[in-house]
C-alpha cells in the first residue's frame, strides 16, 4: 500500500523528512496556536490547540466525507451543512474536545465559526469547524474566541507541518505526506490513533491541493478514494463521532488528467492511511491482511477487519507468537457468522508469505514456526519497557523505526472478491493510554 | 440474571461453597486425573488434564449445542454425530490441545472414543470427545489412550467438583451451579475464559440431572436456554472452535412439569454465564448491559454486544473511568453500521442506574461523576498489581470477591425488543494472558 519503505533511526530523521514533504500548494496558509483554559466539567485546567488552514480566496472546489457514527459530533452536524454551500475560505480545527452529544453543541461550533469569520473577512458559512477529543464535554466557546486572533497570528504559507502537528491528540508524531504532479502538488496531513474503523474513525484528514479539479469530479473521487484507502483500516473496531475527510482545492493549477489526480490522491491517502495505524494506540505491529478469492469484495472486507480485530489475534501477534489457531479462528468466527458457505479444503492462509494452512489442516513444523517468529520479531515496531510506576506503560519512541508490516494472506478460492485490510496488535501501551485517558 | 449476590472473603471460603454446590444428581460418576507428555510441536513437555464423565447405563435423553465457528475442532464433528446415536454412555474431555485443523483430528478422537468405550463396556459411539487449548497442534492419542485406565479409576458418584477443576484451562476458579426441584437436581459445571463470545465460545458447559426429561422435550429447550443465557455474553467478542454445551438426563427422578424443569435449566446456565465472565480473562468488571426499546430482540442484541465489546469502553471501564462518551460512540457505531433509524432525542442511557444521556445531550455534572466513579469501584473484582517481571500481569485473586456488575442501561424507545448482555473491560491482565500464551 506505501510507496516507499521507509527507515528511520532516530526522530530528528523522522521530523526532518516530514518537513521536506510539508511543503504547501499555492494559495494556502496553515498555522497553529496552544492556549490553556478549564473545561466546564473538571477542576483542572486543560491546554488546547487552535489549528486554521485558510484559503487565500474562498473556493468553490472542496469535499469532505464524515464519520457514520449514528451520533456524529456537533461539528460533524454543521459540516455537512458547509458541504452544500457555494464556497468555503477556512478550516478551524480544536483538540481536547470533540463537541459530540454535549448541549447546544451546534450553536458552540457556529460561535467559533462566526468569531473566525469576522477576523478572516469570511461569511460563518464558508468556515469547516471540526473537533476532536473528549466526548460529552462543552467547547470552551469564549476562551477559543478569545483565542483565535493569537492563532490566526501564526499564519505562513510555506509548511503544513504546524497545522500536522496541531491537530494531534494522543498521536506519537505528526502524518504528512505528498504527491507532486502536473506542476502542482496534493499535501495530506492527518490525526488519528485510536477509535479507529470502518467509517473514519477519529480521524481527521485535510488534503490541500493547488491542481484545478472542480467540485462535481471532485467529491464522488473523494468518496471511492476514502472507501478504498481509509476505510480499509482498522485499530480497534471503534467508529468515531468526529471523523471527517476534506479535500480542498485553490486551482492555481490547471489539472489536464483527472485519472492521474484520482491515483496520486489514493497514493496520498493510502500512505496517510499506513502512518494513522502505524501511528495507533500502543501498536508494536501493523497487520496487512489481504483477502483474495471471497465471494465479493464486501466479505473480503468483513474477514480482514475480522481478523485484524480478533483481540486473541491481536494478542498473539503483539507477543510474536505466531499462533495461527487464532488466525483460523478469526476466519471461521466471521463465516460462520454470515451465509458464506466455504469449503475449508480449498481455503490457503499464509503468515509472512509462508503458507500455514491449506488443505483443510495446518501444515506447520519446528522450522517454519521458527521462521514465523522471525516474521513477527522483524515487523516490531518497538518493545515494551518496565513502566516507571509499574503499571503505565508508555511507548518507547515517538517516531515509526520503519515501514513493516505482518503479511497475512488469506485466499478462499471461492470468487473474484478481493480487499487489502490494515490493523494493528494489542498491547500494554494501548491498555495504559485508555484506561485512564481522560483523568 | 444471578440467582445469588454472593460475596466471598477467600479462597476457602468460595471453594467449600462450590463443595455445596458439587453434590452429583443420582446416575453419574466423574472423574479426572493429570499426565505429562511431549507435544509433536514443542520440545518441551506439557501437562493435560482428562476428565470423564460416565454415566451409570447408557441413556437416550441428552442433547448438545456445539459453536458456530466454521471451523469447527474435529470432537465438535464428531458431537454432531454423536447426536444421532440411540444412547450415550460417557463424555471424554482433555485441555491442552483443542484438536482443531490438525491433520486427521477426526480418527484421533475417534481413537481416543474407541479406547474410553473398550475401558468402559461401551461402543465408541456412546462416547461423546471434548477438546480445549492450542489450536491447530496434535492430539497426542497414545498418551491419552496409556492414560486412561489411571483416569478411570477416580470416578466417584459423590461430587462433579473434580471434573469443574479438570477441565478448567486459564480458568482461575472452578464453575459449578445447582438447582433442586421435584426431588432431583440439575448441576452444571463450565470451563471458560477467554474466546468468549456471542456462539458459545471456548466454552465447555456439562449439565447433568437425575430428572427424567425427555430427549425429544430436552433438545429444543437446550437450544432455547443456551440462547438466553450463554450466547448472550461476549468476553472478547472470538467465537471458539471447540465450544460444547451437552446436557444428560439419567432419567431416574420423574419430572412432572417441564417448564419447571425448564426455569431451574435456565438458572443454572445463567448463573453459569455469569461465572463463566466473572473469570473472564483479566477481568476486572463484569458489564451488564439492559437493552429495551429496541425495534427486536435482534437488533437489542447487536447493540449490547457493540457496547460490551467496544475496545474503548472496555478499558474505560477498566480504570474506572466514566467515560461515558465511549458509551454514546458505541451504540452510534452500531445503529450507524446497521439499517436503524434512531431518534437521539429519545434515547436514555443509564450507568449505575443514573442518567447520562436524554434528550439528545448528556446530563453530567461533577457530582454525577464522582457518583459513576464510585459505581465503578463498587463493582471492581481486583485492582492490578506491579508485575513481578515488569511486564506480565498476573490477577491477585483466584476466586470471585463478590458478585456485583457494572450496570449499564439503554433505550431507544423504538419498539419492544430487549436484551440483557453481559461482558467485561479489558486489561492489562488479558493482554499478559494472551500475548504469551503458548509459549
Amino acid at each position: 500500500m506505501s510507496s516507499t519503505d521507509l527507515r528511520f533511526a532516530s526522530r530528528d530523521q523522522h521530523r526532518s523528512w516530514l518537513a521536506s514533504q510539508a511543503r504547501l500548494p499555492g494559495g494556502f496558509r496553515v498555522g497553529s496556536s496552544v492556549f490553556g483554559f478549564t473545561p466546564f466539567e473538571l477542576d483542572k485546567p486543560a491546554k488546547m490547540k487552535l489549528t486554521i488552514i485558510a484559503c487565500d480566496r474562498p473556493t468553490a472546489d472542496f469535499a469532505a466525507v464524515f464519520t457514520r457514527n449514528a451520533f456524529p459530533g456537533a461539528p460533524v452536524l454543521v459540516g455537512k451543512r458547509r458541504i452544500e454551500e457555494p464556497t468555503l475560505g477556512a478550516i478551524v480545527i480544536n483538540n481536547k474536545i470533540s463537541n459530540v452529544c454535549a448541549p447546544d453543541g451546534v450553536q458552540a461550533s457556529e460561535r467559533v465559526c462566526a468569531a473566525a469569520a469576522g477576523l478572516l473577512n469570511l461569511d460563518p458559512g464558508q468556515i469547516l469547524p471540526c473537533s476532536t477529543g473528549v466526548i460529552g464535554w462543552r467547547l470552551p466557546v469564549d476562551a477559543m474566541v478569545a483565542h483565535l486572533p493569537a492563532a490566526l497570528a501564526t499564519l505562513q504559507s510555506a509548511s503544513v507541518l504546524p497545522a500536522a502537528e496541531g491537530i494531534c491528540t494522543t498521536d506519537l508524531f505528526p502524518k504528512v505526506r505528498r504527491a507532486e504532479l502536473f506542476g502542482g502538488s496534493i499535501v495530506g496531513i492527518a490525526k488519528g490513533a485510536g477509535m479507529i474503523e470502518p467509517n473514519l474513525a477519529t480521524m481527521l484528514v485535510y488534503l490541500l491541493t493547488d491542481l484545478q479539479v472542480p467540485r462535481n469530479r471532485m467529491r464522488p473521487l473523494l468518496r471511492t478514494t476514502a472507501d478504498d484507502t481509509f476505510n480499509r483500516m482498522s485499530i480497534d473496531s471503534d467508529t468515531s463521532t468526529s471523523d471527517t475527510v476534506a479535500l480542498v482545492s485553490s486551482g492555481q493549477v490547471p489539472c489536464p488528467e483527472i485519472n492521474a489526480f484520482h491515483a496520486a490522491l489514493t497514493q496520498v491517502c493510502a500512505d496517510l492511511t499506513e502512518d494513522i495505524v502505524r501511528n495507533g494506540e500502543g501498536v508494536h505491529h501493523v497487520i496487512r491482511v489481504k483477502v483474495n478469492g471471497a465471494p465479493n469484495r464486501h466479505i473480503a472486507e468483513r474477514i480482514g477487519k475480522a481478523i485484524v480485530n480478533s483481540p486473541l489475534f491481536q494478542c498473539a501477534v503483539c507477543g510474536n507468537d505466531p499462533n495461527v489457531g487464532r488466525l483460523v479462528m478469526a476466519v471461521g468466527k466471521e463465516i460462520g457468522a454470515g451465509s458464506t458457505k466455504l469449503d475449508s479444503s480449498r481455503l490457503r492462509l499464509s503468515l509472512g508469505g509462508l503458507e500455514i494452512f491449506s488443505g483443510g489442516a495446518f501444515r506447520l513444523d519446528r522450522d517454519k514456526e521458527t521462521a514465523l517468529v522471525r516474521h513477527l520479531r522483524d515487523a516490531e515496531l518497538y518493545q515494551s519497557v518496565v513502566p516507571a510506576d509499574g503499571v503505565t506503560f508508555k511507548p518507547p519512541v515517538d517516531y515509526p523505526p520503519h515501514e513493516r508490516c505482518v503479511e497475512v494472506g488469506v485466499d478462499l478460492d471461492l470468487g473474484n472478491g478481493q480487499a487489502v485490510i490494515l490493523g494493528a496488535d494489542r498491547s500494554h501501551e494501548y491498555i495504559s493510554e485508555n484506561a485512564d485517558y481522560r483523568s
